[in-house]
């Protein structure tokens, strides 16, 4: 093989663009993207991409860069439609047995909801869904419960919309931080879950479209927790009666997330005022792991 | 291996990723997304990417994508100073010996250049540099003159700007299509092009300076010969003085297409009326490949 500077053949110009980054000054950046050329190269070699394809990829990246605003995050779809989120998600997070696992933190988490008092609700719109009473306490994996425990929540709505993407929800409809006390439990109202689809209207529905997929996702509940001298856990509770518990089209669903929405009748003990029907209870600890694990 | 629908291991969800894709209609789309997923989930794990590089990398393409506008396309940008368009070009157009080689097409191209006649100038501004002649023939591998060729050219200024890039250039400013008669000849004016750095204001340029790789390309005149029965080329004729042919950013060099701009005097025949400094010509022909071979 010729060495550089006239990169001709395939290999000298794999070699050129490995080449290039040799005199990168931050050796991780340099080995990420170094391995970024190696692994492009050979795809795009391995499948034999033509000029046509390269100008097909080039305008769905630039097309899912132009959905990408404030609200909406196409890039994330994308990792997560292709199975790439779970799989950091997986390289990073291997968490000890009994320990809560984590699963993707999906689009729709937004910083700085507000801070509930335990036992309140986070519901600021009639009509968001059935009543669920959610409770819990925030251990670690040492089995201390763990005070000042931060549980940050989020999910959707009847409609399947999160507020985020809903113009007709209040921005803090369906979600809320709520701190432990000493006893590091946690209960907060909210509504059930719907099953949903991913934002399926921009270039990451056309891919499902095009390859047979369907968009939608078991309902599920986000919490978040995080707490002084343990890991953050970025995690879902996923109802056991969805439809689509086997074919997350985030490939999100691990068995011990699955959780019991247990029905109540309105007339039973707890039941939330002026609610005439079914209500739903959820109990789930969350075990963290220490930091220095 | 356990098999889906609740892939928790790497390699589950590898192999989720994979087979989401298995009811693809379409053959080629679902060869190209399963080998997609295996290369980035190989990648993904052999860099160990962490949850806060995942974060840059859906950062850097987000940034990629608002930056591209009508004019500006950075996602071409970073496949190029990543090697994956040449590497696309090589193994698309192995051309037999004596045909002319290809090379990037870059991102300045813009359809619809006017026709100019032979003999004319693409120049519509002036102080757009240097005057320089351009002859050759249009030629098949056979060695018969191609009747009917377009010869489409562009190229910057002598501010290194190429009109599309700068609203001080008539949008039309050095570039023209140019069409062949009987003998193939083709012959215009135009002005000798400069070095130049790709546009480095956005993420890719960000990604050059993190690296220590500069954004330069060496001077060339870029130009696309199509013609009925041939394959078309997308080329550039560089300048053989230029001081980046041995580190031109994207790689794009082949020694084939370095060619010599002669000087000449004001005095010399054929000189550019009221022009008084150094002009320049430059003489190659473009051989067509048969569109059958």
């Amino acid at each position: 093989m010729r060495e550089e500077p006239h990169p001709v053949t395939p290999d000298e110009i794999t070699a050129a663009a490995r080449k290039s980054f040799d005199g990168a000054p931050d050796r991780r950046l340099r080995f990420l993207l170094q391995q970024l050329v190696d692994h492009l190269h050979a795809y795009v070699r391995e499948v034999g991409l033509t000029r046509d394809e390269w100008e097909a990829a080039v305008g769905f990246l630039t097309d899912t860069g132009r959905t990408c605003t404030g609200s909406r995050q196409e890039f994330i779809l994308l990792s997560d439609t292709l199975g790439l989120s779970m799989l950091v998600d997986a390289l990073q997070h291997p968490v000890p047995p009994g320990a809560t696992e984590s699963t993707v933190l999906g689009p729709f988490h937004v910083e700085g909801s507000p801070l509930r008092p335990m036992w309140s609700s986070t519901v600021e719109k009639e009509g968001s869904g059935e009543p669920a009473l959610v409770t819990g306490t925030v251990r670690g994996t040492e089995g201390r419960p763990v005070e000042g425990a931060l549980v940050d929540v989020w999910q959707n709505a009847a409609n399947q919309l999160y507020a985020v993407q809903d113009p007709g929800q209040p921005p803090e409809n369906l979600r809320g931080v709520f701190k432990t006390g000493a006893d590091g439990a946690f209960a907060f109202w909210s509504v059930r879950p719907v099953d949903y689809r991913i934002p399926d209207d921009g270039p990451v529905g056309k891919m499902l479209a095009a390859t047979g997929r369907h968009p939608w996702r078991p309902a599920h509940l986000h919490v978040m927790v995080s707490a002084p001298g343990y890991r953050t856990v970025a995690t879902h509770l996923f109802d056991a009666t969805s439809a689509h518990l086997d074919d997350d089209a985030v490939f999100g669903v691990k068995p011990s997330l699955v959780v019991d929405f247990v029905p109540h009748g309105p007339e039973e003990p707890g039941a939330p005022e002026g609610w005439n029907g079914t209500w739903y209870s959820v109990e789930r600890d969350v075990v963290l792991v220490p930091a220095d694990d």
